[in-house]
């Protein structure tokens, strides 16, 4: 354990020598800060060829794009680095690996990916990945089954509950996605021109008692170790390979949550094509989006049954029909988040790319309406889809 | 804090004498053992003139009745002597007054409630308590309400969720509740008469995924920081006054589950009045008890949402019409949960005084089958049954 001081490059050079476990650590000699983030500190660290062989990540103790007036815990990165040991053990093709950690420090080393991309800037381009959807699902599939009540020990389970309890980073969530897109906030980001909308969604008593309900059931079903934030911008792709990583918000809650933010992400880079692409590649790129989103949700759903046939180690749970029933509840929670993840990232604080990259104003007005106006009809008519592809006859009707 | 050894009766007037914070410690000269539980030593500290001033509890490190074989965490004192202290913090009325508590030595001290009466062996005699019911429904809407997501802040909410923490004693309830009652088990007991009874449960594929959900939504719904064992034997009755006691199962978990108790050990006493007390008495017994219901839900559900309107902290749970929303789920988790109550005290391990003290073998197979029949339907029904006043209705046509 050491103290807590922000790592320079050298710093971050030397931490790697010692803690990363290479055979040559004596190889490595420089440090590029990659951080794109607003919470961290990220080196990649390069040998003598310049070839990155390893990350340094080290969480700051404040939001890095508002300055040191945010503060934010350092527990994070303990949280970080357990939760991609768990899911790593579950699924590590598709987790990052962690090399070290220190929790005093804020810190881990992670094996280094810079052979693959982030998956939404590839999906901003149009660069299609058609293994990436699946294996995000299959990834979803192991780490949350193996982490839920169907497969870990009730008593070692409600201990994982209290070591990922992880209450500023859950405190965020619960703020930017269930509070302040509902509220006039200062923290809320849109053009005045949707301000009807936005002013709409307010007023919205349906809408608001929805998402009150979905609000309470992050606060309180513990299902499994979620990731947290598992959106494009978290993923890693590269020719038939897939990895999650920043982990940070992992904490035990319910699964819908997980998968209606990768799926809410998938949709949001739907929403905004017409914006980004010319006008047949767009369409070719819708088509592929709601392909990844079929193929997502049933990756996961088809592996967690598969899981819960095989492996439920709860006698009650391992009841015949019992995964198939439960899922139904995760699908409605998933499309339920999934709206409020549309809604949170084209009015509230953190926005994507998928959006807000659209250089051509009206045409990017069209887009954000057209997130919102999906995001509500999932959280509205949640209850009465019943499946994926309903989702996606849904998805096509409403524009 | 001390090193853990049980107490001896002249320890446990020294201990009181220390710890009790009496004005007058040294009139203290005597100890009553009275513990009559499995898991506790229980002695009422008693004055010169043979007067009880105060209780001392002590838990054991295994459960009294089945002896050193079955070890049981002394962390449950800790819990108990907590969750009463916050319970007693929001309703003080009807919580048992703890004077003092020790960790370690899992031993604490509190009010003397001798002249209060166990509520089940009141209901057994036909004596009458009309208040009763809306005071434990009171009781169960402040400490309900003032321990959820909807009054504490999440920061907060969290930290108890690991703070309580409880696995041993809920896995005490998670075997006998929603496992045992529902497999061919070792401490299930039944007359051989109800062989068939309990074979067709076990057979009952729908109701098996009924109960798999019950159980699931036990292990990982933190709404609220439970009694955990809210039953007529943990409630203190006196004219006009009542007090809830035994908290050593207390944890966050689904609200439902201390209304489906509470409201099961009614319906159990229901159940068994007409082997238990002669033809009018029994009829009007039931009719009582049927009042009972009715008002232990509307005091719990009225209070609440009175609570709810003037004291939710969370801006958007306190959206118009979500509180009555979420009681509706409380109010179809309570049927289930109540249901799995009846069953598992008429089959499982711990049986009550209700049933198993009626003397007449015939009369008395008769109140068990009609238990488990009622139980069965209650889990059944639970989505169809709307309000208060359709289950008592729905009761009464299950005879």
């Amino acid at each position: 354990m050491s103290e807590y001081h922000t790592l320079t490059a050298a710093g971050a050079v030397d931490y790697a020598r010692q803690y990363a476990g290479l055979a040559d650590p004596q190889s490595l000699v420089d440090a590029l800060e990659v951080g794109d983030g607003n919470l961290n500190l990220v080196f990649k660290i390069l040998d003598r060829q310049g070839i990155s062989r390893v990350i340094v990540k080290q969480a700051l103790p404040y939001v890095r794009c508002v300055g040191e007036s945010w503060p934010l815990t350092l527990d994070r990165a303990r949280i970080e680095a357990e939760t991609l040991l768990i899911h790593g053990r579950y699924c590590p093709r598709h987790t990052v690996r962690i090399l070290h950690h220190d929790p005093a420090l804020a810190v881990m080393i992670q094996e280094d990916l810079s052979d693959h991309a982030i998956w939404r800037c590839e999906l901003l381009t149009g660069t299609y990945y058609p293994h990436a959807a699946r294996q995000l699902g299959e990834y979803l599939a192991q780490v949350l089954f193996h982490t839920s009540d169907f497969y870990q020990p009730p008593q070692r389970k409600k201990a994982d509950v209290a070591r990922f309890t992880n209450p500023e980073m859950c405190q965020i969530t619960e703020d930017l996605f269930f509070t302040e897109p509902y509220r006039i906030h200062e923290r809320n980001t849109y053009p005045t021109a949707l301000e009807p909308e936005v002013a709409a969604l307010r007023a919205d008593g349906q809408l608001n008692l929805a998402i009150a309900g979905l609000k309470h059931r992050f606060l309180s079903q513990a299902e499994a170790l979620l990731h947290g934030d598992i959106h494009s911008g978290s993923v890693f792709v590269a020719d038939g390979r897939l990895k999650a990583i920043d982990a940070e918000f992992g904490f035990y809650g319910p699964m819908g949550f997980d998968m209606g933010t990768a799926i809410g992400n998938l949709l949001l880079n739907y929403c905004g094509l017409p914006g980004l692409l010319a006008l047949r590649e767009a369409a070719t790129g819708r088509e592929q989006r709601l392909q990844d989103v079929r193929e997502l949700w049933l990756a996961f759903s088809e592996g967690f049954l598969a899981l819960a046939a095989e492996k439920t180690a709860d006698a009650t749970l391992a009841t015949p029909g019992y995964a198939r029933l439960f899922l139904h509840h995760v699908w409605h929670d998933t499309l339920g988040f999934c709206g409020t993840e549309l809604i949170r990232r084209t009015i509230g604080f953190a926005h994507v790319a998928d959006l807000d990259g659209i250089s051509e104003e009206a045409m990017r007005l069209d887009c954000q309406r057209h997130a919102l106006s999906l995001g509500k009809m999932l959280i509205m008519a949640a209850p009465h889809i019943g499946d994926v592809d309903a989702l996606i006859a849904r998805i096509r009707q409403n524009g």
